[in-house]
């Protein structure tokens, strides 16, 4: 008996591994979250039991303790079965769990490692989370408190303060609250910030400055957001239809001090 | 003309993404770096001019400033030109400086993310970097200077005090410094802590404490090593030769108190 834990990357099925796509044609049972392009994922086994057990912002969605249940239940009945989780199965995943649960019923896991939404986003901006001279420290963290968790716990906050490059998850809809107790924390209002819906996938893509976010939010989007902060962030390419409205950067545009500064290291 | 700067993942062929696959497969120029299994990456384009332009600890290795001249070089011949980095590319990969180069030479870029070493990691140790209740913020940082930087910045030091779960890239020569740092910074002696030797292929996998870290700092590995530190290591499956010597996970075994915790959140 064994259940794999499969990291299926930001969204785009040709972002998911190729050891991911081969033990997804090999199942039997695929569990599989909301997140992602679930038809585009399909073509890797089109004859697999194909399982929504997503969990969405606000709306119904399938228990935790649902989903440990399932993944012992199909393992036990002999299946192959794939637990196909967006992003990598390490951040923000819950995998802690349904590691546990199958830990306690004698059933082997494998992980398999996916694209995190951070490093896909960097990508569509054509940007690097880390720069010599300007970025040692890259973070991901999330303002976001699970249900029955109480937020007396600021230890991101502090973390999100303290690190050269900051990603938060999940933080679209905390987006004003975010800015504002990063400025008042101590972050320069003029920190480059990007935003980044549906990474990987067709979204927003924004460049701003903290003072923006805190000053107005972001609006409701539909596909998941991650916020992007720090130096680091002056390199970022915009190229959705909001560029016109931003400041893109181009090859013909003065450097910023902080890439000038890291490309010096050469 | 267009660069395609991709993320090979962590060095496993198999943890490539299919995106980045099928891009090896098109490519006519392929300029890669050493730290992966680049026989098992060549299965993907037996035909393509592969170039070995990779950074070694402590041996010579390619400037920099080579790599973007041979990236702009090749492109303005009108190949069809891929940098193969490991990991991810905007983790730790020295991407600004070849995104500016062809930038500057009026070259088009796309960047593939890959799945970074951090990840591979967890995956590879059965545990999640991000935990309910113990870990909502995860940092990467590292404490390996550059030539021609000047080590008086310790912002790495304090985002690995701060944030919960802190993954050091290539800290293994420097473990013994970094452990002690971190106690002298306040972070329990008795923290957990995993080293992992060439995440993805086989390599050593440690389970410790930080004030084995700091005692006895690590053995020369021949692969690049990865330092987990953080309670949610306590989740953390060691299953090499070493197995023995440490104190590995197992189903039977009680809980550690913070994976209690998490699980309770449910």
């Amino acid at each position: 008996m064994k259940v794999w834990l499969i990291g299926a990357g930001p969204g785009d099925p040709e972002l998911i591994t190729r050891k991911a796509w081969r033990l997804l044609s090999q199942a039997e049972v695929i569990l599989h979250d909301a997140l992602m392009d679930v038809e585009g994922m399909k073509m890797a086994n089109l004859n697999a039991k194909w399982v929504e057990v997503g969990k969405r912002n606000d709306q119904p969605s399938v228990e935790q303790a649902f989903i440990c249940r399932a993944l012992v239940g199909y393992a036990k009945q002999g299946l192959n079965v794939v637990r196909l989780k967006g992003g990598d199965p390490s951040i923000f995943g819950r995998a802690a769990e349904e590691i546990r649960a199958c830990r306690e019923n004698g059933i082997d896991i494998e992980i398999v490692p996916g694209v995190t939404a951070a490093c896909s986003a960097a990508a569509d901006l054509q940007t690097s989370l880390t720069l010599r001279g300007v970025s040692r420290s890259v973070a991901f963290v999330t303002p976001r408190v699970g249900r029955r968790e109480t937020d007396n716990d600021q230890q991101w906050l502090r973390c999100a303060l303290v690190a050269e490059t900051v990603v938060l998850y999940m933080a679209g809809t905390q987006a004003k609250e975010v800015g504002t107790l990063l400025i008042e924390g101590g972050r320069h209002p003029d920190t480059p910030v990007c935003v980044v819906e549906s990474a990987s996938r067709s979204g927003a893509r924004l460049k701003l400055k903290l003072a923006d976010i805190a000053q107005n939010g972001l609006e409701h989007y539909a596909g998941p957001v991650s916020l992007l902060v720090g130096e680091a962030l002056g390199l970022a390419k915009v190229q959705s239809e909001s560029e016109s409205q931003s400041d893109p950067f181009c090859a013909n545009a003065p450097l910023d001090k902080a890439i000038t500064q890291a490309i010096a290291f050469g």
